[in-house]
């Protein structure tokens, strides 16, 4: 396949890089993809660094075997501990969901404090408080994990008293501290962004990470020369290890539209 | 290793099989145990039948090689679909958590209307309504997954307005049947027990299936001339495929003490 038609490898635990899928269909129309979700191991937030990254090498194999020419873990956890070694390994570039939030995150607050929420693995790895310093040190950076969060998504349970009682004891400590900005480290918590906000009130910004990524693909692409020529059809695919029916029915929340060319696969 | 004094191996995704564990300890202090923990690939729930049962069988294989005389499958989703594969392709008896739980709740019922609470996996299989039926097809059954109860009791978030909200959620449906028997279809629901039954009132009993089981294990043995001979000092062992410093802080929960002779291990 000529390099540029190439498509883009988007990988996942689960459901959440969706969100990522959405954005870059939205920045990126001509580009084709292919999405893999690993919904047989999910999720990835509460396994240790060293098997979650046997675990994103085996689905970075799987998608160089699509041909892609660019990879996107669009998971929290996955970006947390295997980033750098695929960076390594591989001859294509590799993007995280975490530098572009927390960049958008710096860029958002005035008053320096930053609240992030993420699954347990993301929070004890401690790589968004990391990054946020390393753009300003003088940041103040509450972290809290949020293990109800992800059932709750995959529930549907998005609104009302449950989603908004858990909101408030995780939200908590972000309050205390007078956080302006929120950023959201985990590709599921979007869908909760309404209750979050009420929570919160208007004067916090919820920081998501999704769009930031897909406009940090956009530019790698550029410098990199592989943007597709247009015009040419894109054609996406969708791969999943396990729960086929259930990821097709949940993936129209998360894209606004059914997943296309989806197929179950073996890592 | 001489057959009686062969270990009884328990097996579960993660901890919840160690409320079984506890329950053989009390029941049978002179049988050594194996229990195997697969915290790598938790939770089974929200997975498929088919990559329930490779798990299971992989699992079964790891307990094998430690020359076990039995193997109890303490994981109420690996129960409802490894079971019989399982028992049809080991020569060592191969005992669920399923069929003793079922009998316990129809010997409890007086009114025959029971309520049956599971992880997703357990309830779409519909094995304990089936099991139940089969016991008395007079029963009113109504069956409830509750996705959040697990990540609630990993928390350590068993009591208060949350659980109890969630409780409230989920429970509801039982109230209204007026089942005066809940089964508790999953291991780790028992540390949510005290909030349930504060939920459904004194006139409803919970059932859980952990000290059933061990008494279906203890009679098989039994039947089956596998009994230890007494007195030999019982030995234990505990093997985990992720998370030990996690696993070793929780278990002290369901164990009462912390577990013995813990290591990793890879399936």
């Amino acid at each position: 396949m000529p390099l540029l038609k190439r498509p883009i490898g988007v990988f996942d635990s689960g459901l959440g890089g969706l969100t990522v899928l959405k954005a870059l269909h939205q920045l990126l129309p001509e580009e084709s993809t292919v999405y893999l979700g690993d919904l047989a191991r999910l999720p990835y937030g509460n396994k240790s660094a060293e098997v979650v990254c046997r675990y994103a090498h085996e689905a970075a194999n799987f998608l160089l075997g699509h041909s892609i020419k660019l990879l996107v873990l669009a998971c929290n956890t996955a970006s947390a501990v295997a980033l750098e070694g695929l960076q390594k390994r591989l001859s294509i570039p590799v993007v995280g969901v975490i530098v572009a939030g927390a960049m958008e995150a710096e860029k958002s607050t005035r008053n320096g404090r930053i609240a992030v929420l993420g699954t347990l693995g993301t929070i004890r790895s401690a790589v968004y408080q990391q990054a946020l310093l390393a753009l300003n040190p003088a940041l103040r950076i509450v972290a809290q994990a949020c293990p109800l969060f992800v059932p709750l998504v995959e529930e549907g349970w998005l609104q009302g008293e449950v989603p908004t009682q858990v909101a408030r004891h995780y939200l908590q400590p972000a309050l205390e501290a007078e956080a302006d900005t929120v950023m959201l480290g985990c590709t599921h918590y979007p869908l909760l962004a309404p209750t979050l906000a009420a929570v919160l009130g208007p004067q916090v910004r919820l920081v998501d990470a999704a769009m930031a990524t897909a406009q940090h693909v956009a530019q790698l692409l550029r410098t990199h020369a592989l943007l597709a020529q247009t015009p040419q059809p894109a054609s996406h695919a969708c791969f999943v290890t396990d729960e086929l029916e259930r990821f097709a029915q949940q993936a129209e929340r998360f894209l606004g539209h059914p997943p296309e060319g989806l197929s179950l696969c073996k890592l």
